[in-house]
């Protein structure tokens, strides 16, 4: 026993791609008393379908690792002490009966999302700074233009606010800063203590921002005011990190992008589409009052080929995929082993959904 | 006095641009008893040719500012201590009889292009691992189309190698151990100590590496041996930012090529199109050896339209345009105001050209 999980212990995981034997292999070596079944399952993207198993299948089963492939009934699950998810959010779950007549823990993966992400985010500020798309072009024609390479503008001294200061922005935050740039945060809830500036959620070692001692300064509140003086701190490079709620539906519009005109800020947005009102966005870009835009999730998606969007200047679209790593499983199993580790110490696990904020 | 130039400080500024008037403002206010002068020179950049000046001019200079603008002979400069170059390179006076006849010291500005090279090299690396350009293609077409973000390798645990631990490539290690990555340097003497590891040139506040403290191995050597060795170091990513001589002309070749493919390194190269071997390089990315490739340099300058390494697979080629930076001038003057300012204080100037060395 020990730090092992006890000897009944069964762990189900149902994905929706072919058995990871290398990362299941690990787990076993790690749990040698604990009994691994995979269950490959389908899963329907457009749709955000994915299939459901057999409820006795979920009899002896004492943890859970899925995408949102869940008994149907609390019932089904007697023995379930835990369940680990292999999304970010728990959207798709928190109106299941398991979810919401039980207080099964359920875990998310939040967290292995930041290098990937902030990469992308990254990559589409040096693009924009750079004129890669300029130079892109002429390398496909074979000629050789110095003069498209002639006004770049590095990040050295400019200023990067995060809007949602997350595993994502915390990762962008590091890197961003040692490209020199300033730092500053936006939260919702105040973080006036170092202890509240702490990331309590599972962080890939080497990236991010623990401590959250990054920022030069750190603002909240969930008033429009509030929000207005962080956009009016001089911010030359803005990043959405913020999750879509009610409050944050289209809160970013005309006057918001008034106020980052002060810099001519370059948007970039990482959250969810409807966080930003997008005509008005598109025509910030067309004023000149904003410099660029950046935007891997859009209102709707997919974004149909008709969508006046596309049309907006100095703006790059990509297809909601900045969150794809080739390391994703390894990350997302990384999360789980260390839940199942906390689990047999007795541990509280990391990434519980709290069933009263539903995130 | 004190901490300010002799009051007969007469310093000159002759560069190929308008007169920057908010910068030499700057110094003026610095240095309150010197005299600025400012001569716009003409420049062409295809022949790496700038305009002489009428020799009388240099009577009473004490200091000089110039890209390659200098006194024909010594005895027309019987006053001036000291030369400012505005590039990071000597090789363009290091034959001149104001060098080679005199020892007065000429300073670069060596150390200035660390932030927007290192960005260069970031942006080419981040557009591989996302498959941007097919992002991008698709954006142009108005296409969503995930399935293109797909396969997403992010940084996160990969080893970048860096081939001349110089200013550039501190900064690039700086951005790269940020992102998650493990970095290993080369430099042809050994750094052996705390001390040698520091950087002693100029450093954009804020960037960069100054302890020589990032790199988790330091390889040294300049003979074939060495040089594999480190090459067979499991380097995922290969930066190459050694100066060209006659030892490092074309020494990256087939068998160093052999060597990364252990790992199948994407090699970039911002330092000069010599050091490697155009042929080979294409033939180990045409093989697979190598998973792809960025150049800022190539070989010949500009690449003719027919040349054939414009064919290369998976190749980011730029007409060598990496160091330019809207605030160049800026970090320039930055430098040349730290040299006065030691210079009035009797301290030893930064950057200074070692005359048995020639850089």
């Amino acid at each position: 026993m020990g730090d092992h999980p006890k000897d009944s212990e069964k762990i189900l995981l149902t994905l929706p791609w072919p058995e990871p034997t290398d990362l299941i292999k690990r787990l076993e070596e790690k749990f040698p008393t604990a009994e691994f079944v995979y269950k490959q399952v389908t899963f329907n993207r457009e749709q955000g379908l994915q299939e459901q198993l057999p409820e006795d299948i979920y009899k002896d089963v004492t943890a859970l690792l899925t995408l949102f492939t869940l008994p149907q009934s609390p019932s089904s699950c007697p023995n379930l002490e835990f369940v680990q998810l292999i999304s970010a959010g728990s959207d798709k779950v928190v109106q299941r009966p398991i979810f919401k007549e039980t207080n099964i823990p359920f875990a998310t993966v939040s967290g292995i999302h930041g290098p990937q992400i902030s990469e992308w985010f990254i990559m589409s500020l040096l693009n924009f700074g750079h004129a890669y798309n300029a130079l892109y072009e002429a390398q496909k024609e074979r000629l050789w233009q110095p003069s498209l390479g002639q006004k770049v503008q590095d990040l050295v001294g400019q200023r990067l606010g995060v809007y949602g200061y997350g595993s994502i922005g915390r990762q962008a935050a590091r890197v961003a800063k040692a490209m020199g740039m300033d730092v500053i945060a936006y939260t919702a809830s105040p973080r006036d203590t170092p202890e509240k500036r702490k990331d309590t959620g599972f962080i890939v070692p080497g990236t991010g921002d623990p401590d959250g001692s990054i920022p030069s300064e750190w603002y909240s509140g969930t008033d429009k005011a509030s929000l207005h003086h962080f956009l009016g701190r001089d911010i030359d490079v803005l990043l959405v990190g913020v999750p879509l709620t009610a409050a944050t539906r289209h809160v970013l519009s005309t006057e918001e992008f008034d106020v980052l005109s002060k810099k001519r800020a370059f948007v970039a947005n990482v959250a969810r589409g409807p966080v930003i009102d997008s005509a008005a966005l598109k025509k910030a870009l067309e004023e000149g009052k904003l410099r660029g835009a950046a935007l891997d999730v859009t209102e709707p998606e997919p974004l149909p080929k008709d969508n006046p969007l596309w049309e907006a200047p100095n703006t790059f679209i990509s297809p909601h995929v900045s969150g794809n790593s080739n390391d994703y499983a390894k990350r997302a199993f990384q999360v789980f082993e260390l839940n199942l580790e906390r689990k047999a110490r007795g541990e509280p696990l990391i990434n519980v959904i709290d069933r009263k904020k539903g995130y």
